[in-house]
């Protein structure tokens, strides 16, 4: 069984499992469900129908995270909305907040006052800075990097295999850099360097390294200013 | 307590807070959520999983709305699928349909038979007229105006922050007018205007007013035709 | 009542209505819903939250599928992740990985081994081969057809109507051949055929068809290399 405060406060029919570890002041929506090895932080809150502390799964096809902790944690004053799944190996610090039907893999970092947006997808083994934006419908790779101040803009795409499966390949998603913006609907190749507070246009494609302070657009995106 | 009609159809596990009303026939499915404050018209159907009336939350980095109506109205006739999440503050009228996986958040107004898709996402403070259609996976940000009989297709993108939250700014969507389509995948910048029966291409990146009755594709967007 | 093999195991809040038939160690999540005219093989998992088995349902501006079959097959060794739904009508083969959120319309076919990631949607009357991979976010319109070893990139967008619902159409989606592989956030026009082993560059707006083994990237897609 798991220790639970009084101070909790939990929907109807929630569902936490043996070693789930929780703060004080903690709200847990209805339906949902709390996995195995999470740790919940103070004043932390979760919305309704949500499943918290997910273990990886894979078939023949997929590949496997083999060092993936069997722990979760959740620090004080994160938000987590409702329908959203995150999974366990992952470490979500203080006051970041996470929209409805958001999805976060295992072996994530997510540093503090981040937001994460509705519907926004981050894959596997990838780092989030401080006070990054990564906006509704987003799909942050697996094996990325944001530094902190990152603006990633609504429906932006990312991929990390530069052979899409054709061959075997050391998976790198992008490196995107201190206060870099990303337009809506941006797609960004695998292995790119995004520059510190340089901005990717709207739609814009980018195949190849943009320097810091620059301002790129376009399909292929070129500078088109800095 | 809720006042349930013995005409209410009610699935396993269903939560219904308090100060909720419930018109006649009306269908509610295993495992959803029906929070405080929401009024739900006669012969209105309701899927398995859902989150319906949830209140806005934020973190520090977030604006929020301070005159969200702490009630939610779905009027008769509508359709709702599976694991959709609705926030309070909003007004969904007659004979709407919402497909599984959206989200319709606070202080939106959809009118009479208009379709959401799958996994649509409809932001704050938007207005969407009669008969329109947003495809699935599409993203209709905050601020936005569709008059009626708009078509969005789906994966379509728009933004409502010129600065990419670098400057404080207005926030303003896209407005599109009567009857116009817009392509798959097309993105949308802040603060245009599609015109009357205005046709955007799929993939096109538009960056600036296009006036009625044109065709307008590519990156960026130009007229093609009219 | 439903025969429920004692190898189940089955989650806190599960529903399991009647008329389902499950095979020997099949796994079901907590707060899962598993509607009336499910098959489900041996050692078949389904995570947390999801809804498998939904009917058809639509508004009066919307098709109908007037034929489809009021059963869900869903073969041995299959695993389901969390918060997915799946439609009746629809038959998915062995060893098919479906990621979490991913939605599944009805009359569609998924063959042995392929894998559809998380959030991506598979809309009605689709057929997608063996060992295919659809990425993260990717939109499968309806009435398409991938082959086997099909690679749809994270966020891909496809659409199967001509004229975005203004004219009557028989609705048809892309042809995707045996091999071909279509970059992260590419957009597919309606019944147009990408060629076997063709590769579509990141991005691209296809608009008419690309042959058999060769690269097309760029708005509107041209040919770059074979």
């Amino acid at each position: 069984m798991s220790n639970i405060p009084e101070s909790t406060q939990i929907g109807n029919h929630a569902v936490i499992e043996d070693d789930v570890s929780i703060g004080e002041h903690v709200v847990i929506g209805h339906q949902t469900v709390i996995l195995q090895g999470t740790r919940i932080g103070d004043h932390v809150t979760i919305g309704n129908n949500c499943v918290i502390g997910i273990q990886p799964a894979a078939n023949q096809r997929m590949r496997k995270n083999s060092n993936v902790k069997n722990e979760l944690i959740i620090e004080a004053g994160t938000k987590i909305g409702n329908l959203v799944s995150i999974y366990s190996g992952s470490e979500i610090e203080k006051n970041v907040f996470i929209g409805d039907h958001a999805s976060i893999r295992e072996n994530v970092s997510i540093a503090e006052a981040s937001v994460i947006g509705r519907a926004a997808i981050i894959e596997l083994n990838t780092k989030i800075g401080r006070n990054c934006t990564v906006q509704t419908l987003a799909y942050v790779t697996g094996d990325t990097i944001l530094e902190d101040d990152v603006f990633i803009g609504p429906c932006v795409s990312m991929s990390n295999d530069k052979y899409m499966g054709a061959q075997s390949y050391s998976l790198k998603g992008p490196y995107i850099k201190r206060g870099a913006k990303i337009g809506n609907n941006a797609s960004l190749l695998p292995g790119i360097t995004i520059g510190m507070n340089t901005i990717v246009g709207a739609g814009a494609v980018v195949t190849k390294h943009a320097e810091d302070n620059t301002i790129v657009a376009g399909v292929p995106a070129k500078k088109i200013n800095s």
